[in-house]
């Protein structure tokens, strides 16, 4: 079992990438609001954030620590961070929710950089940004998305570590399901006998899972589930994010309750082939399109009209980059991928299929164990 | 158990009446971009919120349903819902995700409202709503978070029967700790065995999770949990929102293990009083803050340094209203709280106490079993 955690270095050394970054930029800092960015450079990590009611912040400064301005309750928690300079307020305060201090830190600088790009969000209250620009009209805000998507697309070697960690915890769950996906036995249920089953295997939690199973195949992916019971000819799909000490896996398993039909086994045996494509196509310098390219090509015309093929994955279940073709990032070491081909079929219908790899000199290796290349009857 | 979901009367009730305040605030329309907003006036209901990648948005106009502009992803799912009008294109595209379709069906109005106060954020890149702001410069912007917060606070017979269901979910779970909290088990097992008690007594999630177990008392009550062994002399506390068709519980417990110390039992013996204060105090016509005053009364000058004693529960675990003295909200019958006093005791200790009720003619009701009115010992 990985070490949870990380030693300081490993933030130091994220800490001095951004900061070269920012330095081409010639930005002075970075303003960070969302819990993934956050714990990156300081490893905060706390539940407390499903509370939507405080803001947290943290400056990246142009050299030096990071400096967090949060609520007063996550202050013992942040002192057992690397981060030396907390500065807090008594969150809730409707009338000044840390931007007072925001604004005092800021002040001094004239050009800041702030993830506004795709994929992001400012978790502060749109007013308080407004009121916070308002009073420090000399300074420059500029898009720093590429720098934080940027570094967190590469993992560490400690964090591979963990998501190959909760990876095998989440296989080990997957292996179990025909136990339980029984016919009669209510999807609800299934979810319920999914969830054990993962923390029963060692993950922390199980913040994602959809799935799906309906006659001869599903059609939509991302409902919650009922409690109709499995019946003979279902195609069953459970797509999980577990996490592990803040790391995520993110892949699904499909199977057929009793004999499936042709249709259904042809879907699966061209995913199944498309995801190898994918895998075999991941090699540094290859770009996220060449993946998307790989995959499109393999799926063929059948592959209908289908927005990305895969996503990077780590703190978040999503993360840069997408496997698409707007995306020409290159691949490099290190990026932890989901190659995740789509497949419509039969009468409205459709498949998933997911595996979870990290790029790395040569071909790459797979942190999911390779889904069965024939589709498993249950039953 | 309850039904899941909500006929469609309860959302023509909940946008009938948005809209009522909308008119008399002058607004033409209301945007929500955030998973509880949208889902309460749609019944949009899906983990894929998870995913940072994909912006969602719902138009509430001046009359008739609301208009959803989404991720074709979600189109099957919205169209099991009572919204008609539903625009979408393939996300992720991060030239234009959503924000030529925003601009079409925002450009006939001239007085829009946002939530983007208190406990608010704006779910899409910052960058992608000063692009809509720039292409639509007549339009005017109105902070709306008084409407969709104080509708949700009040909560339905149909919402407060799902919130009971789920605490009354939580409360066998915590029954449950005695069992397997005991002396040599590592905190982090006793996290994953109360997360898979919880899913047997039927919780569909079991989102939000935290808690401490250390000598004579506690420090901090947001940290995840190590793999320190309970001992005996430790007080455990674990406090957890578990959700139920899009519901949550938000409670705790404390336990001792093994004998406590006379600080220990003093200090829960003060909360639990102060708790009881709360509940007694909750009539409507007073205020949050009488709430507030009332508990922080029974705590007396042992209270210390506390934000808020307490707030609104329902589709996220906290909600408004907020149980602290810049809160003048009048309490009324429907409304779900937190009473959760918290106390500092003995050496840098703290200890926290938490139910749930609803607000009604005469007494509150109680949602969650009263905790034991001694510190329970376990073992």
């Amino acid at each position: 079992m990985p070490t949870r955690g990380f030693p300081t270095a490993e933030y130091e050394a994220r800490t001095a990438r951004a900061q070269e970054r920012m330095a081409e930029r010639g930005l002075e800092g970075m303003l960070l609001s969302t819990e993934a960015d956050v714990r990156y450079f300081t490893g905060f990590h706390t539940a407390f954030w499903q509370s939507p009611t405080r803001p947290w912040f943290v400056l990246l400064p142009a050299a030096g620590k990071p400096v967090a301005v949060i609520p007063e309750i996550g202050v013992p928690l942040m002192r057992t961070t690397w981060v030396d300079d907390i500065r807090s307020w008594p969150a809730p305060d409707p009338d000044d929710d840390g931007v007072s201090l925001l604004i005092e830190l800021l002040s001094p600088l004239s050009r800041l950089g702030l993830p506004m790009g795709h994929e992001t969000h400012l978790r502060m209250p749109l007013a308080d940004w407004t009121r916070m620009r308002a009073a420090l009209p000399g300074l420059e805000i500029e898009d720093a998305t590429e720098i934080t998507q940027g570094l967190r697309a590469i993992k560490s070697e400690a964090e591979i570590a963990k998501i190959a960690h909760i990876c095998a915890i989440g296989a080990r769950a997957f292996s179990q399901v025909p136990e339980f996906a029984l016919t009669g036995a209510p999807l609800d249920g299934v979810f319920r006998a999914f969830r054990r089953a993962a923390l029963t295997e060692g993950a922390d939690e199980v913040p994602y899972l959809v799935g799906a199973a309906a006659q001869g195949g599903y059609a939509d992916v991302i409902s919650p589930p009922d409690a109709q019971p499995l019946a003979t000819g279902d195609i069953l799909m459970l797509d999980s994010g577990c996490s592990w000490d803040g790391y995520f896996c993110d892949f699904d398993r499909n199977w057929a309750i009793g004999p499936p039909t042709d249709a259904a086994r042809r879907a699966y045996d061209t995913l199944w082939t498309a995801t190898q494509a994918g895998i075999d196509a991941a090699r540094p310098g290859a770009t996220c399109r060449d993946l998307y390219d790989a995959m499109a090509r393999s799926l063929g015309t059948s592959g209908g009209n289908v927005g990305r093929l895969g996503h990077g994955l780590g703190m978040q279940l999503t993360e840069q980059p997408s496997l698409a073709a707007f995306d020409e990032t290159p691949l490099a070491a290190g990026m932890v991928l989901t190659i995740e081909p789509s497949l419509p079929y039969g009468d409205g219908l459709m498949m998933v299929h997911e595996e979870n790899i990290v790029v790395q000199d040569g071909p790459a290796a797979l942190l999911t164990p390779r889904a069965e290349p024939e589709l498993p009857v249950i039953g």
